[in-house]
């Protein structure tokens, strides 16, 4: 449990086990923008559930050790990390899965429209996806930057990011979606890099459908699974296409048709990754009791504190205004690998987006100001 | 590594956690149908990943500690127990999942043709996910009975399981498959029954496309990932609808449009859930050096026994002859839920299918013969 206040950086510090830097010490690890680093009730979690549950329990542990309701259970711990009241989140599968369902979903609250208009710089994932969307549903793709979005009455779905996972840029949520919402179309947000380093909203947002990680700044660890949010006015009419077993009404009825769960439990899809799961479970425990607008206040002053330490002449690319800002902030440099691996060599984990930008994330739960001066001292002196 | 011939059952008890029985000792564990036991160097190599790897090395895992690789790594090691040569298996997200991918990549081997062919009592997420194929691809739902299959120059698909789930029947997918390539359609084989508990031979069968799961005679641990073979010849045409970023030729690239990974690698999706990936990386050790062959026959000798020690009255579901027997032996009873409870009771861990019956599973790792012995007198004597 951690002793500081959530409003100081690095306020749960000492509940991680942080990356080895060269010379044994702990690295300064900027990279939880893409795996955050290890809680050390997720590794608490996962021997638990290996030792007393799998080995000792056996295939009695769906009911038992309660790992059939983990996706729901789950999924509201995480809804109270992004605005989401409770029976609107399930976790499970990956994000591209998810938003593969979710776009497909979000569609089909649509029928008649013709266009899925994405984020022209979304993560690739997201790009692919839509396109093979557009492809199967025979929607046609628009894309455009998330902020210049002027959607029409052919616009079924909307799909942007919450923060643009190169550059840091956090969109207006609020404005996309009104919107989105006056010309009667659907928004489905990526918020792989806002979950957990920024209050999120959902509810209040008014989004109909979301995604996201959590192995970035939810610290679930490698390949965590991902989460699907649908808001409950959508739950009665939705129409997944990733019908799965463990997402019917009665899963083992085993009848002849899918006849969808109440809520969000038909977005369950297959046997959950159980083991995974259980990590991501103990990994939540961070976040108990935090506030995470505290947690974004010492995000923010991490970001001021890295800023502040650069040259001039570095070019961030992120905006400096706290409420234009993710969780990371990203300088376009001449040789980002090479700069990436020689931070790395200093001790200073962060990572490089092709083909000319290095990312540095502040996640506030175990990044102190310390670190965040470190890596812009160390960022200077190599450029 | 175990010390006996993998032809004895039980050749590789010792290397596996059961779980308790109500006293404190070992059940007689015959659910590895539906979830392996525990082979201890699943835990190992899971607490090594946690510890040595995704906590000591961070983000940098993906490269350093080979995490990339692992999805076509491990497709390597179940393709040398399915018969699949390297480089046509990957290994990642769920069934259900891997299923939904490998039925829509099928049918798009056979454009203009306007049938997929199911099995009529395939596994309910086999059904549930056709059905939702079939709607989302224009392609018309026909069933039929594996046996009585007799596909025409209309059908694209012809979706069936290697091992009946609840019957336990084993089908005959030598002659599924020179039926249906007879007519030109593909075959796409859900292997979920069969893997690890006697050879498949994929590569020798010329099944087009098979997926499976793990966590069965595999052991890979609670919803540990699915498998998806697509044979070399179909490689260079494959054309996924689930065009994650990491099954991209270039993942790092991060290009404008999805260009589809050479061989196999296409079928990756997203960030594969790499703590349960490693889990079932050490659970594939049991099978180090191992001949399916003889696992096979120790299978069947424990089936043999069970079957030799049930009075004349029980209706066994199964058929008698190994030749059309899977992994597990079924029987119809007039309350399986309460007989599953009562034999757990005494020890005896089982489980039950709706409508009627009771599933015995025999994993040859790790049941003897005399659990087999057990299992079949305690069954008589609730009967």
């Amino acid at each position: 449990v951690p002793s500081n206040s959530s409003s100081e950086p690095g306020f749960a510090r000492d509940v991680f086990v942080l990356p080895r830097a060269p010379g044994g010490s702990d690295a300064v690890y900027l990279a939880g923008n893409s795996l955050g680093a290890q809680p050390r009730p997720a590794r608490e979690a996962l021997v638990s559930a290996v030792d007393e549950q799998w080995a000792a329990v056996g295939v009695a542990g769906w009911e038992e050790c309660g790992w059939w309701a983990t996706p729901q259970r789950l999924g509201d711990r995480v809804g109270a990390l992004v605005g989401a009241a409770p029976g609107q989140i399930v976790v499970g599968d990956s994000t591209s899965v998810q938003l593969f369902g979710a776009l497909i979903a979000a569609a089909r609250l649509r029928p008649g429209r013709t266009v899925l208009l994405s984020d022209a710089g979304h993560f690739p994932t997201d790009r692919y996806l839509a396109t093979s969307v557009a492809r199967l549903t025979g929607l046609t793709l628009a894309t455009a930057a998330p902020d210049a979005m002027a959607p029409d009455a052919e616009v079924a779905v909307v799909a942007v990011p919450a923060v643009d996972f190169r550059t840091g840029e956090r969109w207006d949520l609020a404005t996309i979606t009104e919107r989105a919402h006056a010309a009667g179309a659907v928004v489905v947000a990526d918020l792989s890099h806002a979950a957990g380093v920024m209050p999120v909203g959902l509810d209040a947002l008014g989004v109909d459908l979301a995604v996201g990680c959590t192995y970035k700044y939810l610290n679930g660890g490698p390949g965590a699974p991902a989460f699907a949010y649908v808001a409950a006015r959508h739950h009665d009419r939705l129409d997944p296409p990733l019908t799965g077993w463990t997402g019917h009404a009665d899963p083992f009825g085993m009848t002849e048709a899918w006849t969808p769960a109440p809520g969000v439990g038909r977005l369950r899809v297959g046997t959950p990754p159980m083991l995974s799961m259980l990590a991501l479970d103990g990994a939540l425990g961070v976040f108990d009791d935090v506030d995470l607008a505290d947690v974004r206040a010492a995000s923010l002053a991490l970001g001021d504190a890295f800023l502040s330490g650069l040259p001039d002449a570095v070019d961030v690319v992120t905006p400096h205004q706290h409420d234009r800002r993710g969780g990371h902030v990203a300088v376009r440099v001449p040789d980002a690998g090479g700069l990436c691996a020689a931070l790395a060599r200093r001790g200073v984990v962060v990572d490089a987006r092709p083909p000319d930008l290095l990312r540095f994330g502040f996640a506030a739960p175990y990044v102190t100001l310390d670190d965040a001066a470190t890596a812009a001292r160390e960022l200077a002196a190599l450029l």
